[in-house]
């Protein structure tokens, strides 16, 4: 134990999160010293304006601008970055390292792209690095995955790690909406940005899938190694069709153990998927976000909670600003980056997935057996055929077994090239439900 | 950190759950090495009976029933205690952490019953105690509230966690079975042992609430402390009646940070409940668990998984190990017990509840306003009242706001007592909507 009478934090960021890590640190005092050991003094809040409004009453002179100057004083001992986006939060994390402090941080943005240079820094300077809050907001998840699943093999992590397409998504399924729309509800309440890009496009869900899935496998995964596609292109057709097989449209994250021609590999991706009803996630409604884990041992967990916000994930900074605190009490380190295991990144293409393809298709004797040919030709083999309508409406719904992405792909190439095909009016990835 | 080059355990009870921690840290040995940092080293199985059937290939020589020496051996520096019951339990735990082993144990009972006891002797002898088996299996609970929501204030926690309970109730509601017949086939199926009290009466559940009352609320809360019923009384009518109000019947176990007379006040209970199916925990279906957390910053999280049996439970003892052998080469401790807030518990006449109540009545003018009277009476606000039937077969139900609950019960006496009343044919809490 060390002697410290109080330890002192500088909080770097006072916007929808940092303030309510400001108010929580002044309004749990009495609790976090009880729980930490010492007291936990703010000694200084680092932002772009001075006069900017807040949402939290700051005591005076707190507030600077000079960000650099308050990471780079002597006796700080905890920094808390919620500024976001890559810079200048990596050149303020590594020189409160590189000074001695630890950090927690909420920036998924920043550990995806760049987290082996964060963990090397905190290796070298022998400190805490904790970012429970970069994914999922309130949910516990990384803590789990880390040390409470520790003694067992993680196979898979699914997640609904992105509130702003979860949202809009379940109102297309609950309304009847059209993505736009949809959107523009998602917007008006304010689960969306006027620039909504980085969450409808999947940026923001890969960049937590990365992180998911280097912790879940032990391995080393950027937001360059995950597969990304979004939802702008989910129709009210896709959903509605999703229905039809007792399924629901959700953007999932995707991590998963595959075997690969040396051993396991780690396959990441993030896309819309169909799921059944009945699967735990299909019940995350709204913004909510949730992740199931299969393990080995554990079998099926599932962590369900509020995904954003600023006093959720206020919550999950001070949860590791306590171990982070303690730590540094005890002259100790919570676990650092676990890359032990050093897997291969699978490509998508050799990803095995299920796919859902609707086509309209001309309504003659042969059509049923010209588009299984297409199949076969790819070595995919069919779940499930169900023809619709008929003349003008006929439509075939086919669910494939599992096969490698991209013979998935290039069936519905082909399938698109085929005279008795008159569209292909719904492709989507099958998740959730047995091979 | 210490120059140990391999850790030794000793693991005491090899049956259901025994029998996977063996088997988990033989066949994941290379990755705990990797994660602990040195080798993690079985160095003997403490049993009743040398030559009972084993679940997992023992090498030899490792089999004990000298559990005592085992526990005494000087070079043992972990130990892992899945007996259960409370002696030797105690006894071997108490001798562990005194000979300077780290403890890592499964024993709900024992915690619930003694915990205290065992904090301080951990305490006394600087060691770690871990426990996340003990509550809800394989679900990471307890590492959460007591790690996660640490800079967070902990309002209320619902948990489904004692599985036999909830697959008999879920089995009553999907086949309008009867608790009796629920029961039968829940001990086919392996659900529910021959002797099915403690699980049924809701001991069990009893002994995880005062376990996640004291890590939620950081006080004492031993199983005298938390008020009981069971599901033995639970009828297909009551059932019928929770569905008709959109709700599904849970044994819950409830945690509450309730104002009382000299600050807030910990309430703990165990019993039967009405939930609202929209809830989170409505769709736990069969012998899952789940555990419902609601705090101030966080707000509403839920964790969900198998509550029970050898691999999941043993992936929890797992993963706690990792972290007191990590604790034990950095030469230091997780959190201990915290129990500084030390509050009062709430006695459960005081404690506000929500009833259900369904009366069948004589069918005549008056009969509606006299039963109004009687939760006047006693200063209770009804909520609804549904009227079903004519004649012989009138029926009321009524569902009160919060109100204490002897207030309620009070008002429930009364009723029965009445003239014009023939029969209170269900009375129930409800939980889980608004007051
Ligand atoms: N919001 C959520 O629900 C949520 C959930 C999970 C994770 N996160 C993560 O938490 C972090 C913060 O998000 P947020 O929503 O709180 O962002 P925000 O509301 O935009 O706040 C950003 C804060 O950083 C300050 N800032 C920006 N650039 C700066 C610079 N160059 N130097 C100094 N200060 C600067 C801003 O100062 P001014 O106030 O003076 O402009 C503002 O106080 C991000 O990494 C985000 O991904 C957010
Ligand atoms: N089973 C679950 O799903 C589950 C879930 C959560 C928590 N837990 C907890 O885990 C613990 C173990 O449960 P379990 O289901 O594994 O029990 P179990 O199958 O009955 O196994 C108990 C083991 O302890 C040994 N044992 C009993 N009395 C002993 C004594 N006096 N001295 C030495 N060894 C003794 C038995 O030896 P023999 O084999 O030689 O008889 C047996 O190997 C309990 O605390 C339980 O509450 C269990």
């Amino acid at each position: 134990m060390s002697d410290k009478r109080t330890l002192k934090v500088a909080v770097l960021g006072c916007g929808a999160v940092g303030s309510q890590v400001v108010r929580l640190l002044t309004e749990q005092s009495d609790d976090l010293t009880a729980r930490v050991g010492v007291p936990v003094e703010l000694v200084g809040v680092g932002v772009r304006r001075l006069d900017a409004p807040r949402d939290v009453d700051l005591p005076d002179g707190l507030l600077t601008t000079d960000v650099a100057g308050l990471v780079a004083r002597a006796d700080v001992d905890l920094v808390v970055e919620v500024i976001g986006g890559i810079e200048p939060a990596r050149t303020l994390i590594l020189s409160a390292l590189d000074n001695g402090a630890s950090v927690v941080t909420a920036n998924k943005a920043l550990l995806a792209e760049d987290g082996p240079t964060l963990f090397e820094a905190a290796e070298k300077a022998e400190r805490d690095l904790y970012y429970e809050a970069a994914v999922a907001g309130a949910i516990p998840i990384l803590r789990p995955l880390r040390e409470s699943l520790a003694g067992d093999k993680v196979t898979r992590v699914l997640g609904i790690v992105n509130g702003t397409t979860n949202f809009i998504l379940d109102k297309m399924d609950s309304s009847g909406a059209g993505f736009s729309e949809a959107l523009e509800e998602a917007q008006e309440l304010g689960y969306a940005e006027a620039d909504p890009t980085a969450d409808v496009e999947g940026f923001d869900a890969a960049a937590k899938a990365a992180i998911l899935a280097s912790l879940a496998f032990h391995s080393r995964v950027t937001a360059a190694d995950v597969y990304r596609e979004g939802i702008s292109d989910v129709t009210a057709a896709d959903v509605a069709s999703a229905r039809d097989m007792g399924s629901v449209v959700k953007l999932l994250a995707i991590c998963e153990l595959r075997p690969g021609p040396n051993g396991d590999q780690v396959a990441a991706r993030v896309h819309p998927a169909m799921i059944p009803r009945t699967h735990p996630l299909a019940s995350v409604r709204e913004a909510f976000n949730a992740v199931f884990v299969e393990s080995e041992a554990a079998g099926q967990l599932m962590f369900y909670g509020p995904g954003a916000g600023g006093a959720p994930t206020a919550s999950a900074v001070l949860g590791d600003l306590v171990t982070v605190a303690r730590n540094r009490l005890a002259g100790t380190r919570g676990m650092g980056e676990s890359a032990y295991a050093d897997r291969a990144v699978q490509p998508m293409g050799e990803t095995r997935t299920r796919y859902h393809v609707a086509i309209d298709v001309d309504d003659r004797a042969g059509v049923l057996a010209a588009v299984a040919n297409a199949f076969a030709d790819h070595d995919v083999s069919i779940q499930t055929v169900r023809q619709e309508g008929r003349g003008a409406d006929a439509q075939l719904v086919v669910v494939s077994h599992a096969a490698p992405d991209a013979a998935l792909a290039a069936t519905v190439e082909q399938l698109r090239s085929m005279d008795i095909v008159r569209e292909v009016t719904s492709v989507m990835r099958v998740e959730g439900g047995d091979e």
